[in-house]
């Protein structure tokens, strides 16, 4: 029986602590929320651990063998490094950290004392997004052409976070464990309304090389709630709608052939895209969070490498520093 | 009664000479097109015109007015610098031209002699574009924060055409025509696939001021034909979906709210983006280009400035050709 | 403080106890059910109440003051009875019983002792059909022309219950509550599939009299999930789409006009149908189960008649059994 | 070359005359219509052809083959019988007449003289249509379970004309030929609303034996324009949505399992629907009029039968008889 701690209880500490308390083999031992009618709610839905406001109580307590960590991601890097120096395995909410370097630095920590660092990419682990890597992966898709993803609706943030950092890990972790590869170059744009400092709207594309382009629009201030991301092959092209609750996944068979035009002795050759049949294949309607902890569990009883450890909570960060600076360089360029 | 002349029968004309046959006041007198089946084409439908290959026998001809240009982008400068340089007044198919020099070029010689320069930019003709910009003009909108349009789908395009000077040319259209401002800078991003030469697939962004960002993806190579511009401001969010044949135009109520978090003594503040009703306009159902072809008319008639003049065909060529800039600049920000 | 039994853990049981255990003002005392995985998922869930596997402790324990029962519908009438009997006030899942009779028996138990009966007729309790009864109410919607329900999926079910009874009382409570009127007749067909006794498919329309017809279609065998409500009259038409997460509600104006054609000297009139502007009002989103909970805690503490009484229950059944005697006599109308 | 007169060109004659006059084999040699804006129109369009009122010149004439009949339906029989006791073949609107002893005499006249009488039932030539009835040929439906379809939306109509015989010969036309089975009895209830004398919303149910059911929600009065028809079978199941631009047709896998139950030793049998892929096959996009006039030219000069046969015209004129029986006798069962 593996013995977890959790620190934060806020937005989504209570979805982690209800797949914990289900989970066999992990057992909830300690919850720590600094705000006291947040421990309230923990200590009625928590039947079995106890509650606190001390969160070294969860990083340095003897009775704990892993802690998961979902408070605000400013104190991220402090929370996990406590823990990883304490022994205990770690599984992180997004991002992993706030630089490239917190990220090293905890990947570092957890290799020298055989520790499991997971970073908490849910997307990665749902039923859709496990069915369109193994597609890609069995070379389905041809060559890939595009990765185009849409993140956007009203709703309530923080001043000093920006959107980039808020919505786009859900995408950049799809994008990698999908396509399983890292751009060469960022650029990003972004604008900054009703008063906050930092940006609400944000377009991020990245150059994945032989003309292989991703694109992000993460956004706050939209009426509309999208959550599209669509992945062009030349050979068939992927669409995962999230919010279509009964064909989340739709694959079109595609391709190109080039047609000819004369025009008075004058040759054009026009190029064709074309669409056949489409398929929306069945999935499995599994909570992803319950199937990420039981791939917790199964990493620290087993020691394995997770789906998503450091390495990818650091590729998502890598991609959104690069983002900030481009930013601050008014959409320049930047090469990773 | 203002005789017409008609350059080009390809993918569009066939619809500006259905609509030049029904406007009262307008006789369209000559068709020319290269091709000889077109041309079988032009000589069933235009009833009462006569049909030929010879473009000089519309811009040259004294029983001509009006020449409307339904040609191939390239030949667009020259063909209409001739008729004007005829005394014709000139109905240009968008692009107005490939260069912002061409354009200066064309709007200088029909101001010289007094002529009506048009440029055919339909979607500004539609009841939902003039119903959205009647709706801006009157304030409703609050401070505008962002313009967001997508266009694409699969299809057939020539090799040697930029998906952006084929299809952004509508969107920057409808920006212009509604914002009615221009734009300080662009970025471009792209890339070619399926062996092209040019960008099949593009992302521009545009500076336009206070905060006000303005995004445009065009692409030729998506499964999923989507047609939708959004643009947000602080009071109210318009969404125009074009491919809704029933709610084209739907407005959300929307505002900004302040809310405040305490944990443990530290305040934190919370911005609120909330929707409130949503209303869809009832629209008529005009063919635009219909419209557009009486305003041509009494533009022709009574000397006045037509509302998609040259200066607005120069307004979109401007940013295209400071996007193309961008794009060979590897997306680097240029200023107009 | 009001002590709650609960008889029944199964589909619908755990969403009552969740929502017990929120409500200000009850006391969550007891669960009931015979099944013993269901009995440790209540334990596990139901913080600070007992579990058992016998019903009488519910519904004669003097620690009891008012019961819920989420039962498979053969048990409701004796269920409740026996609490009534017991001087408990009564919540009943929906149908409340099985027969007009057995309802009337309720009704008469209830007013005799001064008891509360509420039947669980969910949907009344939503935002969204709160809004559209308040909106009929204020007489916006014109003489009412017709009320059609769709609402189908594929699912599980059990063999020996009806598709009608099953999901129609949603629909029934709708129809009930919107438009306060019961109707003179009903007809229904249906069908049974795949070894099924009872028709899993049924058509049902009744007649509301001054030319108003009500139309539902229930199915259990669709590949599309729809839940879907029009009710139009002369000046307006609501649709109420479920699944809709954003525009639940759209308001329609409408109308009618007379159009006069002449033929040849034959004069012809037609109708015309119009639609004008289309509105979606902004709804909260609170939990129906929480306000409808809150009203019962309201009724049995102040001794008020509920939104969903006896009688609405009765209505429902009413309309229900005449149903099924159409059905069994192949279609026929059967009077009420 | 087979040449055609056309009688009536009102609301559909446009289109009629449209592809006969591009359908090589055919030629449009003559045009009737009793309104004079509507002759008007005609010269304009139809190159080549004559112009007149009198439509005996259509059904009597020595230099006509072929007589389209667009008229109202009225003057369908009258019209029909005329040509074809002058030896023209004949394609008639729908519905083929209004009677079935109408139709009866027409196929009687037809099959004397060896003319070919065919009836437009437009949707049986659609790629989407023609698509289904191979798949469903194809045994792929495994045992069909129900037919439903619903067909709707705001509009323009005659005040005599039920909206039965309106919209619903294009579903039962589709039935037909789909299914290829005609029903034992038939039930239809409606009802007349804004002082319409006949009914402007209708609900149709057949008996296709064998448990099959279907079902037609025809609704001239409806805010939300849906044309929808859904198959299902005992393997699969389709969904036909003509409003769908993209995908049109939706293939269900489906399928039926018995899951058991025990609580407390009592067994209980539940039935489990569900469903797998779902695929949407690529379709062309013909002008499904232009197919069918192809068909038609190919009947007439090769003397064979058409699809779209007398007999399938009488198919439907006795169905809606008989729902016109079961209207006057209040939803009534009739047999045919």
């Amino acid at each position: 029986m593996i013995r977890v701690g959790m620190i934060g209880y806020g937005y989504w500490g209570p979805n982690l602590a209800r797949n914990f308390l289900q989970v066999p083999g992990l057992h909830l031992q300690r919850v720590a929320d600094l705000n006291e009618s947040r421990r309230d709610a923990a200590q009625l839905a928590c039947f079995g651990a106890e509650v606190t406001a001390d969160a070294t109580s969860v990083t340095h307590a003897p009775d704990i063998d892993a802690v998961a960590i979902a408070t605000p991601a400013a104190s991220h890097f402090e929370l996990a490094l406590a823990a990883l120096q304490n022994g205990k395995h770690v599984l992180v909410e997004k991002p992993l950290a706030h630089s490239v370097r917190q990220c090293e630095r905890l990947i570092e920590e957890a290799a020298k004392r055989n520790l499991v660092l997971m970073v908490d990419h849910t997307f990665v682990y749902t039923d859709a997004v496990r069915w369109i890597r193994d597609f890609v992966a069995a070379g389905r898709l041809g060559q890939t052409y595009y990765f185009d993803s849409i993140r956007s609706n009203l709703g309530l943030f923080q001043r000093d976070v920006s959107v980039l950092w808020d919505l786009a890990p859900h995408d950049l972790s799809i994008l990698t464990s999908v396509l399983g590869r890292e751009p060469r170059s960022v650029t990003a744009v972004g604008a900054c309304h009703a008063g906050s400092r930092v940006p609400n709207i944000a377009h991020m594309t990245l150059d994945l090389e032989n003309d292989c382009l991703a694109h992000f629009h993460v956004n706050w201030l939209s009426p509309v709630k999208v959550r599209r991301i669509m992945i062009a092959g030349s050979e068939r092209m992927v669409v995962f709608d999230d919010l279509d609750s009964s064909e989340k996944v739709k694959v079109y068979d595609s391709g190109v052939s080039i047609q000819h035009e004369d025009i008075s002795g004058q040759h054009r050759m026009l190029v064709q895209y074309r669409t056949g049949d489409m398929t929306s294949p069945a999935l499995g309607n599994r909570e992803a969070l319950r199937t990420e902890l039981e791939h917790f569990r199964d990493c620290v009883s087993g020691n394995l490498k997770p789906m998503t450890d450091g390495e990818s909570g650091l590729a998502v960060v890598r991609i959104l520093e690069a983002a900030e600076q481009s930013l601050e360089r008014d959409g320049a360029r930047v090469y990773l």
